[in-house]
């Protein structure tokens, strides 16, 4: 009996491609692991350079198992599963273990030839969650195009003109549309794409967490700005979360922000390899309960006040959000982890803050892959 | 027996779920459809945004199907499975049709409730060929910010200084990469991004239709630019490709230029509703073929001459390669189908022709949604 992993799809599709093989795949491959020994299939074109980029132990050719004469003779889909189902072939393979999200039409087309595949749980999740120094390293390069995007986001919002309560910059309209344009201009000249887009939410329109367009900016009102770049070579993600204000803020929202900004250390506090996430939520709820303030978790409610209304935090890796939370559930940390802490409180009257920081899990603590300046003035 | 189509995904990865609910969902989404009424499934965050957007009959809460407190019993993927099976069990299905692509763990929960799950075909794929006007629209758009873009990288070109027979702009040398990147800002500042990247390829580097960096561009070089945005809230793709030269090409790739254009037109006057796509690819070839050039397919190839090494053309709409296919496959043009028209020529000393346009299929021809001069000279 003869057990094989099978991953396919795209890296951008599908992380743990990216992940398992560090081959930037723009179009569908074919990964095949038997006794920890790795095989990527690949179209003829891409053929030159996954020898040269793909860390896996063999690269083959579609062509070796008949590729193009499966598609002329019934398509795409078709030519995938004969060259699949010949793969395992070759190698004796009678069970697979694939990904939950693996096709279903491939999965049956495997299974008609007599192999089982299981699916009952996601592959190499522990170990993607547990980021190597060359991961770290390429969320920091990411993280430090986010920051780069900040600073353009901040230096707008300094050299702002204020007339009638309202910003203006060259003469023109502070949109927040404006700033958010600056932030990817300067994420582009750094490698970045923003496939999720980037958050510049101002005044009250920023008390919705995923708003992203809210107009002409005013003087003496929040803007929080959240940048999640991707960078389009090592396909990591950063994310770093700042609220600014240009002029004046109300006593009431420096009361929220000097909460949050509490909120964030007492949370970083709290991360270490082994400690429980939902002890970093509680360290946020408890400090942000105790200055007078509401949360989502039982017996840090209040009403009618400002609310954090969302998790601490979640996994930063390949994909923005993935595993683990850090939240109101039981889950131990782990070394390596690399997880936002991003308390905030959100008001319809006085508006949000938002700060939030990448940090990877250490035995003994964390270490902030960010490193910038956590001042509302800009 | 009640028989649903179901899809599930998110909208950038399953653009079948763009195309039938026109709500452009960042986390996924379950979409029922039973006797040609739509139902759409969102998470509570979603739910006000969806009502307003998507076009279906009843947009429903994540809620409704106990969403919450299956994630808290054992995760996501139990959430999302218990909920649609809640949802098929409410509608008394016992057959779905789902995409090939669908996920197989969650059609094994399905199947587990004693519904029947067929995943032999595409869905909606016919459907989604034939676009509607508003779709042509959308891609026309987004083609337009592709022209912005190709009108950037032609001015770089136009104003470079040749020094020692390479191209330098602002003191610096012009390279590919900084004619990528002025591409770039140009899209985004018209709302596009380019998951799928830019490509602008010189001299002999260009001889690899894929390559997209080739580092110091030269004078009387060709260089390839082609340019496949999408658009960050149509999601419907562009697609235009200009070969331009700096200073003066030479002789042979002038005659590659030209049998190239020449081949482009004989392509456009094959396209109408009812016409085979391969007789717009056999039209290229004929016409390179005689021009002297050489293509894959029998009875136009030649030994030792520039050839065309790719086919005529590909759909273009959500995803930047669907169907249908222009080349040497049999394949009947529906009206409605928007296809690129792309000849080329390839040659490792002259460097590199393409010339492509995005164009709509009609009843008597093509309607060109590409509006650009087809020049060399940037």
């Amino acid at each position: 009996m003869t057990e094989a992993i099978l991953l396919f799809g795209d890296s951008r599709r599908n992380p743990t491609i990216m992940w398992r093989t560090g081959f930037l795949a723009p179009d569908p491959v074919v990964y095949l692991e038997v006794d920890g020994t790795g095989t990527l299939l690949v179209n003829s074109m891409e053929l030159g350079r996954a020898r040269k980029e793909a860390q896996v132990d063999t690269v083959r050719s579609y062509e070796e198992f008949g590729y193009t004469a499966r598609y002329r003779e019934a398509g795409e889909r078709h030519a995938y599963a004969g060259m699949v189902v010949a793969a395992l072939a070759e190698k004796q393979v009678d069970t697979v273990r694939v990904q939950p999200e693996f096709p279903v039409a491939l999965a049956r087309a495997i299974e008609a030839g007599d192999v089982e595949v299981v699916a009952d749980k996601p592959l190499f999740e522990t170990e993607r969650r547990q980021k190597r120094e060359d991961e770290q390293a390429a969320i920091q390069q990411t993280q430090a195009a986010a920051q780069a995007g900040l600073t353009a986001a901040r230096e707008l919002l300094r050299d702002a003109e204020v007339r009638n309560g309202m910003l203006y910059h060259g003469g023109a309209p502070l949109t927040s549309a404006a700033v958010k344009e600056a932030i990817e201009v300067v994420l582009l000249q750094r490698g970045c794409a923003t496939p999720e887009g980037t958050i510049v939410a101002g005044g009250r329109g920023a008390a919705d967490p995923h708003a992203s367009d809210t107009g002409h900016l005013a003087a003496g009102e929040a803007v929080v700005v959240d940048i999640f770049p991707q960078h389009k070579q090592t396909l990591y993600y950063g994310d770093i979360t700042r609220t600014l204000v240009a002029g004046e803020p109300s006593p009431e929202w420096l009361r929220m922000y000097d909460a949050v900004k509490a909120a964030h250390a007492a949370a970083l506090a709290e991360i270490r390899a082994g400690a429980n996430g939902r002890d970093a939520h509680l360290a946020v709820c408890r400090t942000l309960y105790d200055a007078g303030f509401s949360t989502l978790v039982e017996g840090f409610k209040r009403e009618g006040v400002p609310a954090m209304i969302h998790g601490t935090g979640h996994g930063v890796g390949l994909e923005i959000h993935e595993a683990p939370r850090v939240s109101d559930i039981n889950l131990e940390l782990l070394a390596g982890d690399v997880v936002t802490i991003e308390p905030g409180l959100y008001s319809p009257e006085a508006g949000a803050v938002r700060l939030e920081d990448t940090v990877v899990v250490t035995n003994d603590g964390c270490r902030n892959l960010t490193d910038y300046p956590m001042e509302w003035k800009p």
